[in-house]
């Protein structure tokens, strides 16, 4: 260790850990209080639908719920634990050994994860700073190349932190329809944009009710917490009815005490006040994260998110590249960081996720100091 | 129908629908405000872990407590939502295409139909009042039959409502070490005996936290609600490790703020007395579900339960028997059965399973009346 690193693990907040690795909210930014409130409500309001086994299109005043914000009838939806766990229904429907599936390049970690495990040839597309190449997409499609399946994060993509376009919204349902696959369209953070203007869902852009071309998932994690484990499917009602029947053989139903108290707090009136706190907090956040990589780390290239709990940053590429060496020294000044590789089948060396949805604003400027001390000691 | 039908159908309460098929708590045996309670204390003590995702293994918390029940470091227990789910990660570790599994003739039709879904190859053992028998399962073994897994459903079980005897847990767990194969001993119903002496787990008569050779899984469900969707297993460290991999690739982690509320409540002061209370109001259902039997049914055989949910009926053999006919009739009057066909792979024909847990002690006596009514229809 150099002199410099020396210095700023012994001076007092300078040492804290900070943690740029997890994609969670900090507790701060939980209504705790509301969701008690909530729970008490939602027993009061309906102790048999709640401690009873209930079915596995979910609870039903809250797949109502959801139903209505996305203008479907409830034949579309079902509610989960989580909105992983919907993503591995799904896949168990519609992958098998050898399936084509389009992906990002990069993408979340897990998802590239559970289609190698079913087998999936998986194809990953380039991802642009305004979503997934689809250009792409139309050149492999022209070479004849047939996915079930397209899966995109198009809002405030993990890792990168990316929106797809409106025009390439409109391009890839178009897509889906001419060659009969499959979006994915995976949208966990849609809700929790604190700059810039909201765009259609592919789901709508593809008929709502009507579409036959988009799978959606959603989850509450990001805009109640993830400890609840409630997250959603809106589809083809024929789909969904295929992941109802896998769902019931799984486990009967998902919870029906943490969907009733996600209802009751949808439904209450601290639900909009304690929403716009998070994007306040994730707003500054990700303020003061870009302001301290331009001033530390101004080699970095990136683009500030307006939403999400994500951002990508490349470095220049240069001789013998190794993001894992930059990982260690990060990690050996208490700053933790997910490696570019994480998210890609290959390369990714010179490029890491910074999430700041769990790090408090005024520990972003130490962390991303101690990140820079470690990207120069790890090329140094 | 007959005249005397008719009357029943339009004599006030005597016309009141009776399910004996919901194996579910009526939600008067539920401690409902108990529940709120413990989810305003879970949230106030631990706001952090109850909100965050967490890990596969469970809210650390009830992990721990489970453990302790079972005198087992924390490393033998993995928390799941519901144990139903549990099965299925143990399926999905244990069987693949082909493999050899044992269990019991009739046994619960959700097991059944997860283990033919995975392509096992399984073999049914004639369940007598005292469990399964053994001795069968021994003959199978000497016959070369090498199964991974025999299920079992030792307490109370479901269909049968029969226990499996302490010699014949000895001798399970002594042919699972001699033939090295796995006991699932699925016991979701133990905690709720209202007569009789509790018997040894065969987790413990493997040695506890030494156990190689049992799996156990148990629930919540039974002992406060369906709805809370909290079950474990308990076993060896490299399966549970298995299926930690398994779980986290599925859905990050399981219900936090639900397994808080659980550990809350059984950590709290009114647990004890609610779970009397649940036993005592079980043990009124099966004495006067013992009682309108004799009367009404005085041709079926079943054994009266010491604990559970259910009681299993058979009738005399006859020609021309077909119990989805006594279904039919049932349920024209008013009153759910299952069939016994739904819980064998063959057979059945001349059974039905009758679950008390759901209903009220004064509709016991007119349900089992419309019974003997649909039966001697039926059969008429």
């Amino acid at each position: 260790m150099t002199g410099a690193v020396q210095d700023t693990t012994v001076r007092g907040s300078e040492a804290r850990p900070v943690s740029f690795a997890r994609g969670a909210p900090s507790v701060d930014i939980v209504d705790v209080e509301g969701l008690q409130q909530a729970a008490q409500d939602a027993f009061t309001a309906d102790p048999a639908g709640m401690t009873g086994y209930g079915t596995a299109v979910g609870y039903l005043p809250l797949r109502a719920w959801i139903a209505a914000k996305h203008g479907v009838p409830v034949e579309h939806v079902l509610v989960t634990n989580g909105s992983m766990q919907a993503d591995a229904f799904l896949f168990d429907e519609l992958v098998t050994p050898g399936t084509t599936v389009l992906a990002e390049r990069p993408t979340y970690d897990r998802t590239l994860l559970g289609l190698r495990e079913r087998g999936a040839d998986v194809r990953l597309v380039t991802l642009e700073e305004d979503g997934i190449a689809v250009e792409e997409v139309a050149e492999l499609l022209a070479q004849g190349v047939r996915p079930a399946l397209l899966h995109v994060i198009p809002t405030f993509q993990n890792p990168a932190g990316y929106t797809l376009s409106l025009a390439k919204r409109e391009r890839l349902v178009e897509l889906a329809r001419q060659h009969d696959f499959v979006v994915f369209e995976d949208d966990p953070y849609v809700d929790v944009r604190f700059s810039g203007e909201p765009l259609p869902r592919m789901l709508e852009l593809d008929g709502g009710a009507a579409s036959e071309h988009v799978v959606y998932a959603c989850s509450f994690s990001k805009t109640i917490c993830p400890g609840i484990r409630v997250g959603y499917l809106v589809g083809p009602p024929a789909i969904i009815d295929r992941v109802r029947v896998r769902a019931t053989g799984t486990y009967i139903a998902p919870n029906m005490v943490a969907q009733g108290i996600v209802h009751a707090y949808l439904t209450g009136e601290r639900f909009p006040a304690a929403l716009e706190r998070v994007k306040q907090a994730l707003g500054e956040r990700v303020g003061e994260l870009d302001r301290a990589l331009r001033e530390h780390l101004p080699q970095a290239s990136f683009r500030r998110p307006e939403g999400g709990y994500f951002l990508w940053v490349s470095l220049p590429a240069y001789e013998g590249h190794d993001v894992a060496r930059i990982v260690a020294e990060a990690a050996a000044r208490g700053v933790a960081i997910v490696p570019g590789t994480d998210f890609l089948l290959e390369g990714g060396e010179n490029s890491f996720r910074l999430a700041y949805s769990a790090v408090q604003v005024g520990d972003v400027d130490s962390g991303v100091r101690r990140l820079a001390e470690a990207v120069a000691a790890a090329r140094g």
